[in-house]
């Protein structure tokens, strides 16, 4: 309601602002049962932290990770799993010009307009900061599934800047590619191109877009509801709450506008099992709404970055005065390459959460019937020691 | 949570398959005060109906819509208000060879893999027929906001079929022409090129993709959650939701990942009224995920029918082979010319939505305090005679 | 949200006025294989319907249910149910007194101090009739739970109308003796006491207050999440939905105050199946808000109904003068003998979504996994026909 | 969902095991404007903490809360409030003889039997400490409501312990008297029998029941949505999420069932204002599950601490064998004393989240309109210096 919540069985809070003294996630709704790595998690934070190239904002933050709860023996209990991640390199000066005077383009004003106040260092709230929390998340939910029986794979690479854009890439390259380089597009040749275009952008004191291309295997068949929570409503309101996604697609996406039907089409043959399986996969995983276990793709897009060394205009609402400003904090000149964990975390979440409402997985505890305590359980130690 | 329904303060709720006898929507949190005008529900449904021309399906439905709770003497009460659409033309005869045997690309084995069986003639509750009740919760959401303090406008029309896209228009020639022609291209030379090309396809036997432009005005500035409850996550939901869905965009959309920071930004100036404004609306009137004030606008693709008389291949699970098919039923050759008014119902249920949750409309009654009867309200009879 | 809709995973939502021209009902997350007999519905609206004995209103409702939707060959489809209920017998005339001068004790005042106006016939949406929508889709839970894995029972009794209170029965006499009378008191001699208060009141142009006692036998244990969606947490949100509800308890319940914690505790022993059960069930099946596996049972109070022939004082906000009045419409002289199978029907709800949270009756579909379609599947007819 | 969250559009989702190392919460959907005394959250704390008096547990608490976020400059920003408990003083070493062995009457078994496992030290997720979060919560809520333009007066007593029940008190005495005793009795005398009789049962190494009578004052008509979320189905939600709660009443609550319709119907007259009050407030302050603008009140039961010395029998899962305990812990010999605060939470919550669900006061922000920044802003520093 509040939107800072995500999921139905499977449900994450967030809280935090870029400049405030912590960040919190609460994942409610985790099976029992489910052994959880905390330097995995601290991993996929690694990812997307800030300060890991020269492409990306110097902040100097080491996005450790604190659990304060939900966990017995280093296994999860089914109760909500809260964790923190402290804020070490805010330096909030920079923005005193902006109180009043709304950065172009930024979300300063609609924040101010909606709640008459805001917390303003950093961009509060409203910074993509926050998504630190989704990361945390989501590597929750990744666990939880490569402990389940199904052998679910989720991976997503940038595969546009600017104008530059990489070939198709098979889902294998972008395993082996995608962290290899700084722009993280799985596409060596293109990577190294990205890296110069943004480059260029950067020393002008300017930003540019991009986009990013991502991918789930192993998802089964059968997942999704009817209508409003199809997989494709839930998957679009995933990716459009990531900040400055202005373009959602899956499966052909925009071009299938210009395939026929009989282009399109894919007809059904019998697959190795005996099972109906589609010939092709232009459909994206997705028939009905409904996934038919083929791999889910898509695209999104994310504008430039709107935090830019260059001169721009703004007016003061408290002086009544035009004012030049330049935004010279630490700053992205390209967002894609650090939204790639945060792509892959709202995937994580989704494909979990439609597990669980299906009952694939169960939702009380990973093994185990509900209603079996487990008789040989007997932990070495408790919680807090 | 099972996707048959949407929104939060302003929900609607709905039942029915293409072939049942009725379909049905239950909208709640409707705020009493409003006088509903069945008319003008009617004129939305006859937008959408089949059968309305040559380029739709040739399904016979008057589509009526009967009201059965909810008013007193022509006002809204702020109770539930149900409807019903009968299904008058339903001939499932023509579905029966699908039944074990998927039709390509559309939604049956999905349904029949999720649910082990499925509601088959028409294709069930996964048919587009079924939009029916939502342009029925459009059309009251339309008269809350028109009857409101506010000036709410809101129009779609398509803008692309097959290779023919139309130049940008304007929203007043919106408003002049897209219901002029039966693609509903508000420009009338663009209009004509589709539907030639429409008929080309439908005389081949096939059916062809398409997209729909849409724009809101007059969206007071403020609205929409951070986060998971932005703005733009809830339209892709909403636009997720229609079915065929390949694709939303919203302001640049995915031409945003080749501008630059500086060219897309929108410096800011003092307005007629004193505030802030930007200067330009690249921004799709979203700013941070909470509206700007400016128009909010987007594009979204549909692929085509997969509904079509060509013959195609399937197996069928039970006899254990394949089989060539036709879909030789009543199909609609092309999407978006009857997903117009589907569109722009969920906008004005969705902008309702955030409007009643920011308070700015009155959840309870659009006129008046919570707490305050009416004096002088004195209906002339009771609401069942 | 606005209070039309219950239920997580089965839910359903509902419409629909004392006086209007139908109540409806959409059910939604009801799995797919479920055999629905219609007839069973039929059967509890008939317990629940106006004119069965002389101690209920007599306007004459057949309440019968019309099934619009998500059914195929008389099974279930997973998608949702919607049911229609005509209202056959409205007579709004006698309400017209009251449009502007409220009831004693009545919704009247609330409604229009809530919205504005309201619709005045018979109550409107705060009459008890509104209920007969909760026990359709209470019957349709009762047999997803009759034909899953599970043999769960549940029965609700009066035991208590005025000061005439029955002693305790056992689950079996409930099951046999409460139907036999007109009070539905599964104690017999008590029943007839009860039956000859009501008449007592009834002739003096009065009513009388009475509770329910319920138990829910066979909910396998390990149900219902901790803190505010623990068992006793739904189960206290759906009795006191009902209308008129002034109280609710569960196990020893208000008693609970006077006992000790010695007294009250409950030792574990090993049961036949090798498992630790509590030995006795003073805790009513819930320990830690999650079932033990004991029965459930608690007890419910309604007040007497408001609307009596007897004089009463209102004012007339119109006129702005006091008024005499006497409610002379067709009431029951006693709440619980009809709100028996309206507390049953919550119950077959409530446990049914636990049951499906847990995950022990899997969501989609009664029997076989999701993502097995049924090869053996070949309806002898469509929907429609 | 999962039961770790309440609220609608004021929420709050928490996290925490009674020996974790911290207990959080996260509320979300406080309106901005709002300035937050941190102390005045710390002082509802310190009312629910342990080891306040000799009659609660001597576990060494300090409870100290830290706001992570959500402000500015002490100002609430509209964005979610994160804060932390820590816990300082756990032993679990006394719960090892329990892991497997379940505490009579406890939630071990149920949390082991529903989640195969569970946090075991202190009775981990199905601990009343967790409520410290709850508290937490409510406290802001007040500080809303305080600064609002209503003025709503909430308070609760300890109206009963065993045998021992407090005359009626008016609610002037109840905010004179509650905290000037260890049991919080608004009525002197009783209190010091409550008090002489909880030693008792404490020194025999048992513990005792109780109630609480609670009363809300200044709630403006108008409240609470039909049916399924009307006041009193919310009302009763919170109650029973609360630990060990066995019954919920409002208004006459049990005693309704032996009232006549005649005597409990109150008549309508023209109040002060020149609107309809009724005539007394049997009815407790809802009618039609809507709030009448009278006091609304009522009561809740708890049943006896299931920790107590004195000897019981379990069995151990594990071995197999029957064994017998003591629960040597440090625990409350009776509930409600420490519950008083934690209605008093649950019902600043209720009604705010009411208030904002009616629009009566701004979501977004408690002062001004929405879409209006505010001109005079300027804080004075960022909120991390």
């Amino acid at each position: 309601m509040n939107g800072n919540g995500f999921g139905r069985l499977f449900q994450f809070s967030t809280y935090g602002e870029s400049h405030g003294d912590a960040m919190g996630v609460v994942v409610s709704g985790c099976p029992a049962g489910v052994e959880l790595d905390e330097e995995k998690i601290q991993r996929e934070l690694d990812r997307r932290k800030p300060g890991q190239s020269m492409i990306t904002t110097s902040r100097g933050e080491p996005d450790e990770v604190s659990i304060h709860s939900g966990l017995q023996d280093g296994y999860t209990t089914g109760t909500p799993i809260g964790m923190t991640i402290e804020n070490k390199d805010a330096r909030s000066g920079k923005y005193e010009p902006f109180v009043t005077a709304p950065r172009p383009s930024h979300g300063d004003f609609t924040y101010s307009a909606k709640f008459g106040t805001r917390n303003w260092g950093g961009g509060g709230r409203s910074s993509a900061r926050e998504t630190v929390n989704w990361v945390a998340a989501g590597a929750v939910a990744q666990q939880v599934l490569e402990q389940s029986d199904y052998d679910v794979e989720i991976k997503a690479h940038v595969n546009k800047i600017g104008d530059v854009e990489a070939p198709e890439v098979t889902f294998e390259e972008m395993l082996e590619h995608t962290e290899e380089n700084d722009v993280r597009c799985a596409h060596p040749e293109t990577a190294e191109k990205m890296r110069e275009l943004t480059d260029e952008y950067q020393k002008k004191g300017d930003s540019i877009g991009g986009s990013i291309y991502f991918e789930a295997r192993g998802v089964p068949r059968g997942l999704g509801a009817p209508r409003f929570e199809s997989f494709p409503s839930r998957l679009g309101r995933a990716m459009f709450s990531i900040p400055a996604t202005t373009s959602v697609e899956y499966g052909l996406g925009t071009e299938a506008s210009e395939w026929t039907g009989h282009d399109r089409n894919e007809d059904w043959e019998f697959g190795e099992d005996g099972d109906p399986v589609p010939v092709g996969n232009k459909h994206g995983g997705l028939q009905g709404g409904i996934t038919t276990g083929q791999p889910i793709y898509g695209e999104a897009t994310w504008h430039a970055p709107t935090s830019i060394p260059k001169e721009q205009t703004t007016v003061d609402w408290e002086t009544g005065e035009e004012k030049n400003v330049q935004v010279v904090g630490r700053h992205d000149p390209v967002l894609p390459p650090r939204a790639v964990p945060v792509v892959e975390a709202m995937l994580w979440v989704t494909v979990l959460d439609f597990m669980l409402l299906a009952g694939r997985i169960n939702p009380d505890r990973l093994d185990g019937d509900v209603g079996e305590y487990d008789t040989d359980y007997h932990p070495s130690s408790p919680h807090n020691e």
